[in-house]
Parts: structure tokens; C-alpha cells; sequence
């Protein structure tokens, strides 16, 4: 009886850390229907007002964490976990990470049952988005662990996936281009436009046609533009007037060659 | 009564090139009820297709082109225009060109009505697109030419507007960042995930959301991941992890030393 609760469904949550992942994990966990029962972090005020919105207890003190709840989840900075982890003190408590970087195994030495819940999106606190769409990348060290994160996965999401911590790594390292470096590319456009006194609202429609083809098409047939038919001719004019950037310029190049290296020539055109 | 006529209304539409920006013009102003005269390109068989696709005439001989029609649009590669254009023959016929990086001024020895007609977007005949949300770059050599083109560019976009040569290549360069640099981003995160057998649609949710994130609260309040936190630890694991993908390593180091670079440290995590 007591084995069979154990193995029943996740009811009782504790996150620690309440940042941009520990933020959206806590919203999309009380909109199911879960007790939090714990934010754990060491700002006081986002530890608390976090608490606040979700209906938990909180603490900023790590050796304050309660025990015996039905899962862990740490969305602390991968170099914090060191650190905080031993002073939590668990047993046996389903402890999680939600790092795409980190290999499961370095929860071994804090609980006995221990997984990954990488949620695969860019979060922002000001930012709500729907959970239901976050693929959620999941890895437990034993089989029941693994159920017991399935089921409470499919609960804030619909794209759930278990993966190994080397395909993990390589989804994260995918991630940084898709996300982070395009926003970058966005932002040295924001730039340039502003130089120019012009608004980067201006190329809303384009990012956002950019991101829907390639969903349908593929990138890899969707790009377009002076680099990919090499118009050399364009590229040389780019870069001159980049020259007062040479952050941007060097960028422009690096990439430009990448893309001429990688395609046979097309007929496109931006 | 001549000249009232002349500034009238366009109504007539040639259109040189069957390329992509060819294609989406023709589509668009076919859909707003204007007449395509003519199609005019190289490859007899893409001209002829689209010439039927349009309800227009067409030939793959630039000296056949008709002359006397209300608007001359070539959507050549910017190279081609140099040694295509001389052989058109025309007179005063308003003769406009589609290029981001062009002048207006290289349309000068051919007519003596100029402009620009510049669609910000990334276009593939694959892929029909709402041509009303596209931005529409527009200038001319003389007021009445710039209104005859407002009023012809505003009855195909929501979006029209005049801008000056050197604004409209600053545009360019910011959409090759914003729409062609990014979709190579995407395409390289698609050669990772498939080194490791896993499909590029994993990506979708984040890809769209950094746009959709990127548009509302910008760019600069967007951006997350390892480098915007300055995640060294991390940063030097994925360097690790691509060595065997030169290309894409040095573009890692590249972005991530350039996003370090111009941002202070962020909490913001992927």
C-alpha cells in the first residue's frame, strides 16, 4: 500500500528557484491543478511574490526546504546546484533539474530518484505563453520515475518526449542557435534600423514570415537573399556600409560565407 | 486632358522577371484587379507559366516587350538590369525596380520616370503569402510618380511607404540579419538535431515564439540563453560538443562573443 502511493501521481510540488523557468513551471503547474508547496530561492521578494501568485509557501532559506512532497523540481542556474542541493537535504524525494546543459546524474548524490524536466522555449517573466504547446524533454534514472514525470508532463503540456542527456545537450546547443542567435540577428537588425532613425517594427511581417516557412518548407529550403544566390556584388555593398559596425560586419561575413559554403546556388531573392 | 490622363490611375502592368518577387507582384496585382499586360523573362517556360497563372501575354525576348503601358516593374537580378533594360526601349513609361540595395538613380538612361517599388518580405513561389501585410518600400524622381505608386502600392499592402534610397539599403542589410541570417540559424540547428536523429519540428514552439516574443517586447528585452547570462561554464561545453562542425563552432564563438559584448548581465535563462 505504501509502495503502491508512492508510485500514485504527483501531487505536491516544490520548485526552487523562481526565475524565468521556475516562474512559467510554477504558473503552468497551478493552472493544473497542483499544490505547490514551496517557492525556494534566495531573493526574498521575487521568492515571495512568486508564493503569492501560485497559493505556496515560500522560503529564501535552502535548509528550510520542507520534506516528503511528491517532486523537486530545481530551475536554479546550472552553477548554483552544487552548491544548494546538499543543503536540501532530501532522501528519497523525485528531484528534477530543468537544464538543457546538465547530465541527469548530477542529482545522484542528493535522492535516490532523480530526472530531467527541460521545458524547450524561451521564457520571460513579463512574457505569458501557452504551455500546452512547450515541448517538455524528460529523462529519469528508473522506469517508475519515468511514469511518474510522463504523467505529470502531459499535464502542462502536450508535446512531451523522453530523451537521453547527450540528445538533450545537442536539443540545447539547437536551441541557442534558434532562438538566441536569431533573436540576436533581430536585435543587430534593431540596430541598424535605429541608426538610420527607422523602426523595427518595420521588419515584423519578414521575421515573422521567416520563422513560419521554415516551419512548413524547412530552412533548408526557405533561405533566401544575397548570401544564398552569391551576389557578391550585394555583399560587397553590405559590407561597406557596415563599415562604422565592425561587430555587425564581422557577423555579416562569418555568416554569409557559412551560407555560401553550405548551399548550391538558387534563383531566390530577398 | 493628355496630361490628366497620364497621371491617372495605373492600370496596366508589365512585370520583367518570374522569379519570386515576380511572382508574388504579379499574384498581388492580379488579385487587385489590375491588368498584367505582360510577362517578360528569360526561361520561356516559367514566364509562360506565370503569364497564364496572371491571364497575361508574355515573351522570353526583352526587345518584344510592349511599350505604352501604365507601369514597367522589373524584378530582375540586380546584375541583369544593366544589360536587359537598354533593350526595353521606353521613353517616359514610369519604369520601377524591386531592388533593396539598387539606387533609384541606375534607372535613369532608360526613362525619365523612375522609382522603386520595394516589397520587404522573403518570397517563395512555394509559398503564397498575405500580400497586404507586406511592407512596401517606395520612391520616385518626381511627386506625381511617387503618388501614381502610393496609390498602386496602397490597393496591394496595408503597409506602404516612402523611403529614400539610402534608408531602403540600410532596410536591406537589417532583413538579410533579421530574415536570411536567422533562417540559417534555424538551418544549422536543424544539421545538429539531425546528427542525433531527432526532426527539426522539436524547434517550432521556440522558433516561433522568439519571434513573436522579439516583436513585442523587442529584441534587446528578448534575448536569453548562455550567452546573455554569460554562462561560461556552458558556453565552453557547446563549444566542446561542435567540434566536429567547424562552421557552426566558430559561428557559436562569433554570436556568443558579440551577444556578451553588447549586453549586461541577464538572469534569463533558456
Amino acid at each position: 500500500m505504501l509502495e503502491a502511493d508512492m508510485k500514485s501521481g504527483i501531487k505536491n510540488i516544490v520548485i526552487l528557484g523562481a526565475g524565468n523557468v521556475g516562474t512559467h513551471l510554477a504558473w503552468a503547474f497551478r493552472d493544473a491543478d497542483f499544490n505547490i508547496a514551496q517557492i525556494v530561492g534566495r531573493s526574498e521578494a521575487v521568492v515571495a511574490a512568486l508564493a503569492t501568485d501560485v497559493g505556496a509557501d515560500h522560503t529564501s532559506s535552502f535548509s528550510e526546504v520542507k520534506k516528503g512532497h511528491d517532486l523537486y523540481i530545481t530551475a536554479l542556474p546550472d552553477h548554483a546546484m552544487e552548491e544548494v542541493l546538499p543543503k536540501l537535504g532530501l532522501a528519497d524525494e523525485l528531484l528534477v533539474h530543468t537544464s538543457g546543459s546538465m547530465p541527469l546524474e548530477i542529482l545522484k548524490p542528493y535522492s535516490e530518484n532523480i530526472g530531467v524536466f527541460y521545458p524547450l522555449q524561451t521564457f520571460s517573466r513579463k512574457r505569458k505563453i501557452n504551455f500546452k504547446e512547450v515541448p517538455l524533454l524528460l529523462e529519469a534514472n528508473r522506469m517508475d520515475n519515468e511514469d511518474r514525470l510522463l504523467e505529470a508532463g502531459k499535464s502542462i503540456s502536450g508535446n512531451v518526449r523522453v530523451v537521453d542527456s547527450a540528445q538533450r545537450q545537442a536539443i540545447h546547443i539547437a536551441a541557442v542557435f534558434a532562438s538566441n542567435f536569431s533573436n540576436h540577428m533581430y536585435e543587430i537588425a534593431r540596430q541598424i534600423l535605429d541608426v538610420h532613425k527607422m523602426d523595427f517594427d518595420l521588419l515584423i511581417p519578414l521575421i515573422k514570415e521567416t520563422a513560419s516557412k521554415a516551419a512548413v518548407l524547412g530552412p533548408g529550403n526557405s533561405q533566401t537573399g544575397p548570401a544564398s544566390r552569391e551576389d557578391m556584388e550585394t555583399i560587397a555593398k553590405h559590407l561597406q556600409a557596415l563599415g562604422e559596425n565592425p561587430g555587425a560586419r564581422e557577423l555579416y561575413k562569418r555568416i554569409t560565407q557559412n551560407i555560401i559554403d553550405q548551399s548550391g546556388q538558387s534563383d531566390d531573392k530577398l
